[in-house]
């Protein structure tokens, strides 16, 4: 079976995220000054085959911990979405 | 009232995108052959004051249109969750 995964990869709470600050920072001189706390992460689309919707969960986990993410100061969540 | 946005900033289906094509590879040299269409866009969190869901959304909206997203070769999407 073919599923499509959505992939949310986030810095912890704990580390700066300096690219979140410029934005914010950018965002205010544009005139949002209603905005604060901007955080920048990644979101990562694929499609994998699989025989079951829990081996496909159990292979996204193993990919964002080997590859996708740096669980050292990153948190990752993702969607599964069966398709057909 | 307070809003919490999740922004969704991916590249157009027909912009190449080769650091999905890297991660993709390098998804398959770890042994996941199962892997395909691997797509890497930018998620953004932000908070947000706002008088109503109507305003929050045409202000995110024209950030996305002005500083988050190149929409020449990008396309976003945006969920607004209520904070109280």
């Amino acid at each position: 079976m073919q599923y499509s995964a959505r992939i949310y990869i986030t810095l912890r709470p704990s580390v700066l995220d300096p690219a979140g600050v410029a934005v914010e920072s950018g965002l205010h001189q544009l005139g949002y000054q209603e905005v604060a706390g901007v955080r920048i992460g990644k979101y990562i689309e694929l499609k994998l085959n699989s025989d079951s919707e829990t081996t496909a969960k159990e292979q996204i986990s193993q990919m964002c911990e080997q590859l996708l993410a740096n669980t050292v100061i990153e948190n990752y969540n993702f969607e599964l979405i069966p398709l057909s």
